[in-house]
């Protein structure tokens, strides 16, 4: 294929919409979940996300950049009053009503309502997770870190407990997704589905890559 | 599919390895890229990641998470030393390659040697780019933050330049990362192909979603 290389100035100079969909995208392909919370005058909240990072295991942590202007600021503001939120990833059934969670609600309307998306409660833990999501995932709120650069935040996690079909977890600990019809994403519209291509064994130094059989 | 519900503290006793399997794996689809640095002494690195993360279009930022400890510490040393990185995105054809470079090589070995990875430049950037990587990205340092909760940290860099396949792109800016054979990954050794399933409209409260055509 035959290669462009733009320049910073060139990327600056595009029309803004483009640009957003172009830098979105071309970093490629990444994890799509919706975020459930619930505030304390018991209005639920659902959004989508694609900026779910894994910061460690042991504690397992995981982070969400949130931009806290925009129409996450609910999510936002919910997981710093109630330190409970959901992580629950996308069946690609539920890709159009996921996607619709993006829309810019009122805080009286609860995007479980409005998208048909099922809430469901585990005893104990604020947070409602997606009924029809393959795999939820409890956290509690850790740390809440700003960015200065552009004002944006990395909101850090801890898991409390995950929900997830145990027909797709191998005896080693791996959960192939790709059994589970989990989408990921690329850019801020486009839903992918995952096919394994392959496993690899740890690699070594003085060893050529093993399939993993 | 019959729900396991799996508690923090039976997630605690899992096994150590097994447990770092399941966490990396059951959170969904990720990015996987490669990142090209150069120390002064022109000793090149390249080493696998899968923890990059969005943080904002304009100006345009990328953040990975790094663990200053282990084997990526070549490349960390590196970025915070010369200021500039590459992060490139694998093609099908280059995973098991791409899979080698997680190895613990010495720091006079180069991943590019070692992989048969073919290392590129650009004039006036300092960092190597991936010769057969569909899509690279010329990064400069800009911030280094600290998450104290498990001693990693988030590295934020500001993209100078992208080299791409044009032909991708569609008219209004989306790359279709499927055209141009990039994987993405689940886990820590899983590769998988993407297949576009669905794209949707800019999300509105008063409007069912609609699909892009």
């Amino acid at each position: 294929m035959l290669k462009r290389l733009l320049k910073r100035s060139e990327y600056d100079a595009l029309e803004q919409r483009y640009r957003t969909q172009y830098f979105n995208s071309i970093v490629g392909h990444k994890n799509i979940c919706l975020i459930g919370t619930k505030d304390f005058q018991d209005r639920t909240n659902l959004a989508i996300f694609n900026s779910l990072v894994h910061i460690g295991s042991n504690p397992p942590l995981l982070g969400i950049i949130f931009r806290p202007d925009s129409v996450q600021r609910h999510t936002y503001e919910n997981i710093l009053s109630t330190k409970e939120y959901t992580v629950n990833l996308i069946a690609e059934s539920d890709i159009a009503a996921a996607h619709q969670t993006a829309a810019r609600y009122l805080r009286e309307q609860s995007e479980f309502d409005q998208t048909g998306l099922d809430a469901e409660y585990l005893k104990g833990f604020h947070a409602p997770l997606v009924a029809s999501s393959p795999i939820a995932i409890g956290v509690a709120f850790r740390n809440n870190i700003a960015i200065p650069l552009n004002g944006t935040n990395l909101v850090i996690g801890e898991v409390q407990w995950i929900k997830y079909p145990e027909e797709i977890v191998a005896p080693d600990g791996f959960a192939d997704l790709t059994k589970a019809g989990i989408v990921g994403c690329i850019g801020l519209d486009a839903y992918t589905r995952g096919t394994l291509v392959q496993r690899f064994e740890y690699a070594k130094p003085d060893k050529p890559p093993r399939i993993k059989s």
